[in-house]
């Protein structure tokens, strides 16, 4: 399979097959990916911690255990980079908050288990933003490193797309794993709200806090995403649920040829002109497999809304924050925190009525079509490293729990990707991965 | 079965026994409640609709159907009261508040369809405090009319405690099950939290809601519930769970002699000295099949936790009765509505984890004992109207979801009852019932 440096241009899948099989080693895959990291972690700055002997200790591990013929998991030797708030047992998790300095948790978030479980290599801890909220971490974007790598799972992104990992974990509240992904140029998938256990995860807003993953494809996506669905007593928004077999649905043919929403939702006139013209001719493209569809103008509301439950539950959930060194927190937090903590209960509750108001009107929409088409971004990734961008065409999917998958699709004037973003049906992500799959390789063939 | 006018003595297992074979009718058992509403209605004020032909034509048509020896429900023919929050299709439903005047639903409650495909009369609405708060309706003490029945369910528990109606449903959101049973001196019983579905019940505070119900014994208490427990997708504190037979395993003997924890919770000392006395004396006669449990000192909080949980919910929930006539609401139903609009989001979601660690801190005591006893008062029903009660030995076990039973245990100097309430696990509500049975024996036992 070439030499070491050549790995790190793989897609996930590709490294399965060769790790399965005994032609790529975990511990060169590992070695190639630690390598990759020595030589542009200075420019990035991804990792929140790393040590390579911990990666290397159990890439060994996996490769002696794979010789011994014993049942090997999905992911197994495959690196993998972890948002720096999720717990890892023995391994520091500080949350990107100076509070948390040398916090290292005692248990592995569910996530984590299921990742060793599935026999992955867990590589190091990427930067999140301050408390996954908007305050910036030291990451840069790898395309142009006074860009931006959007927030809040900055590591997680910029680390998969400069090769640095092949897969990695984040969480969306508000637009923090679609928004990144399409920053820095690659697939970003957030799940339906409730189909990955939140368990060792810092809370912020248990109503819209969501895991999701960074990857090459949408298959690597579904590769890693069917190890960490799952129900978890501890989690009330997960429930028991058959497997979801990302992975199988994804690869297939779609029984017909899909039909795509065009959705213009709030925020589009405020974004970036090269938006509007590369949507223009995307959907000029895509012919009669497209149809622009309106939000009931309810959606208006969707940030307002979205904002009111996060800021607080914020104040709720990071309560010992404020209480504890508030004067040790960056601005945006603070004042986040303060917001928060001027909303009344009754108004809170109010906002709670409204995903699944808001999810009544868009059923018309999901029934007409295979995926909602969407941008990811208002444009691509913002200019400076204070400013993590904009999250208006997130925050609405994640305040409904609708799946969303951020696919590289387009490209700005200055060379940054800008992303497409699809929607599903909540609950069919599946579904929603097999029409990324699908586009991907449309775009790919429209391309050629 | 003697003349109708028997009839209202008996209790609902004996009648329905008769009912279902035929030696007592439909018409002549609703007859002689509504013969007994005619006689006592003045006085007592339970109802707060009632039309004697409605009643007649289900009694009729039930008698019919009997007739015809198709399979019957297990409460075929027999009539029930149901509290005026409780929505009835084409009956008024007025939730005790002006603003409701003329209100009929166009949809009957969950449980009402569960009445009726038991084969239930429904004879009535029974009268509510305003909104089930604390403004008192008309209803009286049928013991004695200067003193109050309790709230808010003061209709349900005064015409099954006068002889009006065999059974009724209530509600509880602080003490309004428990309370008016103790001071009217019949068998009330609130469900665990989740077991009955409120799907059409007036919603003042869905973390506490629970439904309950009034009977002359336990056994007829878990005779109603049977038809009443259950699962709805509307109501998402329930969940799919089999079918609990109340009945039972209510009226089996315990399979060891029961042991029982005796609390004096918080609100003991101020307690009447009567109730002081009468569980000394219980514990006296109980000897080694009782002992003293304290409860932690958590437990302290748990009134304020679950006032700020009520006050929340219900400037939430009661949005529309505040904007559109705070004016004509009562003083109490009016404070409570402005306290609560001043609580803020992260106040109240800080008091939504309390029920859990409550409930972990009562775990060690419901493990050593197989009911806890404790009282359902702080005393006999209080003279005046005006004010319904307090609820500081009914809102705990509302908060915590834990099933209650209260029976007439105790009489007051003045002549009027004072229940002993018992307490079980979460979810545990046939092994509740049975140890409330078996308790009324040993009741019966000790008075021969």
């Amino acid at each position: 399979m070439g030499t070491k440096s050549d790995l790190i241009a793989l897609d996930a899948l590709t490294l399965r097959d060769g790790l399965a099989t005994g032609a790529i080693s975990a511990i060169d895959l590992t070695d190639a990916c630690l390598d990759r990291i020595a030589e542009r972690d200075e420019a990035v700055r991804a990792w929140a911690w790393i040590d390579p002997e911990f990666a290397r200790d159990q890439a060994r591990r996996l490769d002696t255990y794979r010789k011994s013929g014993r049942p090997i998991g999905p992911l197994h030797g495959m690196p993998v980079g972890l948002k720096d708030i999720i717990d890892t047992a023995g391994i520091p998790t500080e949350n990107g908050c100076p509070i948390d300095k040398g916090r290292v948790p005692v248990e592995d978030a569910f996530v984590v288990g299921r990742l060793k479980q599935a026999g992955a290599v867990i590589l190091g801890k990427t930067v999140t933003t301050e408390l996954a909220f908007m305050q910036a971490g030291e990451t840069r974007n790898p395309h142009d490193p006074a860009h931006t790598p959007g927030g809040s799972s900055s590591g997680s992104a910029a680390a998969v797309a400069d090769g640095q990992v092949p897969l990695a974990i984040g969480t969306q509240t508000g637009g923090s794993v679609i928004r990144p992904a399409s920053f820095c140029g690659v697939t970003g998938f957030k799940a339906s709200f409730g189909a990955i256990p939140r368990r060792g995860v810092l809370m912020q807003s248990p109503t819209l806090d969501t895991l999701g993953v960074f990857a090459r494809t949408p298959l690597d996506a579904a590769l890693i995403a069917d190890t960490l669905f799952g129900f978890d007593p501890a989690d009330k928004a997960t429930a028991p649920r058959p497997a979801p077999h990302l992975l199988e649905v994804a690869r297939n043919e779609p029984p017909i040829t899909p039909t795509f929403a065009l959705i213009k939702p709030p925020g589009w006139k405020d974004a970036d002109p090269q938006l509007h013209a590369a949507f223009a001719e995307l959907a000029g493209a895509l012919g009669d497999q497209v149809f622009e569809a309106e939000l009931p103008s309810a959606f208006d509301q969707a940030a307002e809304v979205r904002a009111r439950i996060n800021f607080a539950e914020m104040a709720r959930y990071y309560y010992r924050y404020a209480r504890d060194g508030m004067d040790r927190l960056g601005p945006r937090t603070r004042e986040a925190l303060e917001t928060g903590a001027g909303i009344v209960a009754r108004d809170y509750l109010a906002a709670l009525d409204w995903p699944d108001v808001l999810y009544a009107g868009l059923e018309e929409v999901l029934e007409r079509c295979d995926a909602i088409l969407c941008p990811a971004a208002p444009g691509p990734a913002t200019e400076g490293l204070e400013f993590t961008g904009d999250s208006i065409f997130n925050g609405v999917w994640t305040l409904l729990g609708t799946p969303a998958v951020t696919i590289p699709a387009f490209t700005a004037e200055n060379g940054l990707p800008m992303g497409l973003q699809l929607v599903g049906a909540r609950g069919q992500d599946a579904r929603l991965l097999r029409n990324a799959h699908w586009f991907t390789r449309w775009l790919d063939e429209a391309g050629a």
